[in-house]
């Protein structure tokens, strides 16, 4: 925001050490203290409780960058989170030290043209807390402006309150493509966001609901998650065109008709090509999913003749009290897609185990229950 | 549709009685033997098993007229009917004798440009069973192209089966404005359509959902049919202004906000200048509900400054097979609804019992179970 | 907006005197002395050059009320308007002393919800200046947010830049129901916004193009500053639905179909009731014009059984950068509508003249040219 | 159409011979008499009377297979044809002997999903005149269905006629991603597709107009077409990133912004991958252009940050009426495109003038004066 750059800003002094996990150029991943906390004005301390493992935190850990951002400095990982208000700037109204809130990572300039025109998600100057350079929330205590502060429903856990960031990606998603009731839907990818957005499409009552994936344990997992869905594997000795046939099959049994959308949530260039050849003509393909720089393979003709447009999103906008909503209120539960926790001393340990494919992990949290 | 009516027909002779239940211009109802059925080549005779009354039903029988459709002749009511398939025309090829079918009552001409623009509903020339001057499938044998016959899955009840042309209305209402996930909606009128509207909402996941109606009974019903809803009851000593208000205290109470879109099902004109005060600036309200001709005290300054759109249906396209599913995945149980059972030898007092608020009814079934 | 609240505020003395264009809530007009200019660090002090008189101008001074905006205290009028920078606040970073802008008039906060999704024009508390109590632009020296001025090319004329603003209400409606290229299009209403209408859709490439309005001279008017358009006089001794049937004659004779859209441009009722019988079923009424709170005579079933949808404007937003081109790059030319001219110091005469019909005035224009 | 596929048809001798321009799988190209003319009741005889070449006619005849479609017999080119009705049949209704015709190539089934929603151009069955297997309209009598013939102004040409088809796909591409009144707007290609979306951007109210295209020859002549457009060429030298910046500088100094729409219209690899670089943050590449079966090198991830979408039309629907008046109107002028024609007699030289790029060929034209 324009208006907290302007403003002057204080050094605020935790109780308790804060702890945050780091990562680098040199493709590190450590717990050290963090820096120091300079709250604006308009900000407010978060003592953090929860923060969820993201695939894009393996990625900047890994291979140190994603599109045009790059690691060059060592900044703390993590913009999946929850937790309380510690301390309140002088200029925010509207929350309390106490209150419990989740974070939304992303914080635009306010003034530019994306700002205005409604899309602050495309905004060429946001702050977006967990990439690079941008200090992110995996540490104990997070300074934050207010606005991006979203208020929890006392009955709602902070493990809930940082699956909002990812369910978030899903609503958006959902907003530029929407399902329609009773409407066959097909999501390509069983992992978190592809889970997150099977349950999404479930409650907005896609039917029949078919996921795709390489991996049979995470098409079980997601059979399990979202009862009545249909779970296709996608074996590699099939070409494109091949597993579209076959996933439009599954959909025939099942009473539906070939797809209007379907949501690609891998961002694999094999799953997105795979994807073009599923909805009908007239459809899209809604790519949820990030990957490489680019793609080859492109099935241009077919989409040409069958005029499959290839839609995207980059993060979201104004989700958060949707989402609060729809896991307050019950339509959404996301709770079992948490399959491992840390604590905060164990951070370290928490993307390890989230890139480790064998552990079984969907979704991994960092909890610090410290007083 | 024009390729019919070139088509030679012939008569058809049931093997029992073929009572139906008939109106006129003199406003009588009453049951009497059908009209000869001739099938042409595209068509099929439905043994009818369940016809629902519609408030239209009654309109016609009472008033003798909607909009530019007008009682001229004695004529068959009913549009909202199953049965099975008694005979089938030379050219049918997708059903069999025997096949468990609804019917889809409007046929369109299928050559004038709204058939071609994929908008059938709005066919200058559709012929309507049920709508004068068309016989409708009150009556144990009706005649109808099989290409607008929709075969049901084994499972389904030909009570169900009637069901499917009022949520088609509803569905049509939902293609032109979408619910989406989460977000606050509200149904004004709790007749069936409401009442389905209402259903088909929270199978959208939509959250907080709101329906109004003037009546106590029918809004207990509701809040029993759709667990979670609210029920506000329009009380007459209030503007609509207050009213919008009013709505609005109880979606925030809820964790909603202003809502987007209001489903106005009654077509009541204190209902709907009500509705034009509750949607939020840029909203818009869809108009399901049918009426007088004309509208008086229409808030025009309040919808421009506010850019609140109305919007409109006639009808349905392409909606049976979205609704069968629904139905068939359990997504939407609408047999509550069905309050009240005729035989078709009674079938005189299904209109009177529809017509009657007295008597608790909200959706009116004719079975006809006979052999 | 929000930030320039917070901001201390200095008082700037012109060097020649402000007078300024005053009415109250006694319906008087009168010119007088400006209040005080008080710009803040993101403000600038415009030099007003040349203002445009709007029927809402008009309006507010003989009835003293639109909507729920009310007159309770002497404010000034204006709020089309160009003119030089002459003197900017420390903040402002876009715009110099000399520079040549137009004023966007409505300010918005910014921080609400409409602002952020992308509509600040529905910002429920927007600062318009000329809206009572926000003093108006019909003065010597008018001060005004920087972010709200936009700088005019070189070759622009000030008339030109005055012009901007009844521009951009057109914009807005075209950009909600988009003209498209070799469609008929019907504009209801030949006053300067319909006017500007015509020349806007003949730019978008509509055809045949029909102007309505019951005043003959104004047709006549239209006919010459749009050559190719249709002129359709409304008389009294038809109904709504004949007129719509004598308007889509007059389509088909040009070669074109019944249209798709209808632009209203007048506000009045029986206006908008004819422009419901206009368009194809499934058609829309884009309601430009204002006028009085209530409408009665909608014709209900009419909208409904033909899926005629009415949507509404209010303002605009983004539009000013697209006006300046439309005009600089020649697409449209609107100098023809400026048919009267009076200096500041004769200002009163202005609304005086526009509101008198048989002045033949169009759009009337106070000029500054002092200095 | 299912429709007439039933009916009996008769053997129609035309009273002047009948050379036809055929290719075939050997990638020969001749002139011979055509196959027999088979008219059924809903058909007509066109005397053909000017018949466009298009890049497929060449492609199918030198690489003998665009997508799906196989070049496996002897089958007649052409499908950019108007002329004269020669013979009706017995029900044809709307035309009579001796009215002038364009043809509409492609004639759907009239009974799948696709053509009952209204996208009759993506209908499975769909037979089109001129792909193979259909014979086409370069011969001197063709047979068509009547409602696939569309009556022509006394005052249109014949040369004009025979460009309702390529402007139809302009038409359809503008329908699906709209030119918005002054609005910047980019075109890549400056072949007969490119030229006309440039004209129909224009009449559309685009401003600043850019085109782009490898020959300088040929964005010559865009700027000779379209006057007041910017040409701008596209060098091997430089990345797609960096040419999407350079047509972006030229946006900028004609006063423009960041393109909302990019119109691709070669299909080539490398300018489909520019187009991406081109618009704003949530913009679109409206794909008009066809090409290679794949596409390497997408950039994925700008896309997918940037929201950029990609949407590919096939044909047309409905848009011979729009066309039609477009040029009727004068709005549109194409004349100038048509640079080469030929005689029927000498047809096999027109395809080769169109496939040598040094002829500086843009529309190259077949007429048949004879008689």
């Amino acid at each position: 925001m324009a208006t907290t750059s302007k403003q002057q800003s204080r050094t605020y002094e935790p109780s308790l050490p804060n702890p945050a996990l780091f990562t680098n150029e040199k493709h590190e991943i450590y717990l050290a203290e963090s820096p120091e906390l300079k709250p604006k004005p308009d900000e407010c301390i978060v003592r953090v409780r929860c923060n969820g493992i993201c695939g894009s935190d393996i990625h900047f850990w890994k291979s140190g960058q994603i599109g045009t951002l790059k690691v060059s400095t060592d900044y703390v990982l993590g913009h999946e989170a929850s937790g309380s208000i510690e301390w309140i700037g002088e200029n925010v109204t509207h929350l309390q030290v106490g209150d419990r809130v989740a974070i939304e990572p992303g914080v635009p300039c306010e003034q530019c043209f994306q700002c205005s025109a409604g899309q602050y998600n495309l905004c060429p100057d946001v702050q977006f807390s967990g990439a690079p350079p941008y200090h992110g929330s995996i540490r104990r205590y997070h300074v934050h402006p207010a606005k991006y502060l979203h208020k929890l429903p006392d009955m709602m856990s902070f493990a809930d309150g940082a699956l909002l960031e990812p369910l978030s990606v899903v609503l958006h998603g959902f907003e530029r493509s929407p399902v329609r009731l009773g409407e066959s839907t097909v999501i390509c990818g069983a992992g978190p966001i592809g889970l997150i957005a099977l349950a999404a499409a479930r409650a907005s009552g896609a039917y029949p609901l078919i996921i795709t994936d390489v991996d049979e344990n995470r098409l079980q997992f997601a059979e399990k998650f979202v009862p009545g869905c249909k779970a296709v594997q996608v074996v590699p000795d099939k070409t494109p065109a091949e597993l579209g046939a076959v996933i439009n099959d599954c959909i025939r049994e099942a009473g539906g008709e070939q797809p209007r959308v379907v949501y690609e949530c891998t961002g694999v260039q094999n799953s997105v090509v795979t994807a073009i050849h599923i909805p009908r003509a007239g459809g899209e393909v809604m790519v949820v999913g990030v990957g490489r720089p680019t793609i080859d393979g492109l099935p241009f003709m077919h989409a040409s003749l069958s005029e499959i447009d290839l839609k995207f999103i980059n993060r979201y906008h104004h989700s958060w009290p949707t989402a609060i909503r729809l896991l307050f209120s019950g339509y959404l539960d996301l709770k079992p897609l948490v399959t491992h926790r840390f604590a905060l001393e164990d951070a370290v340990e928490a993307p390890t185990s989230s890139a480790d494919r064998t552990t079984g992990s969907i979704k991994v949290h960092i909890e610090d229950n410290k007083e």
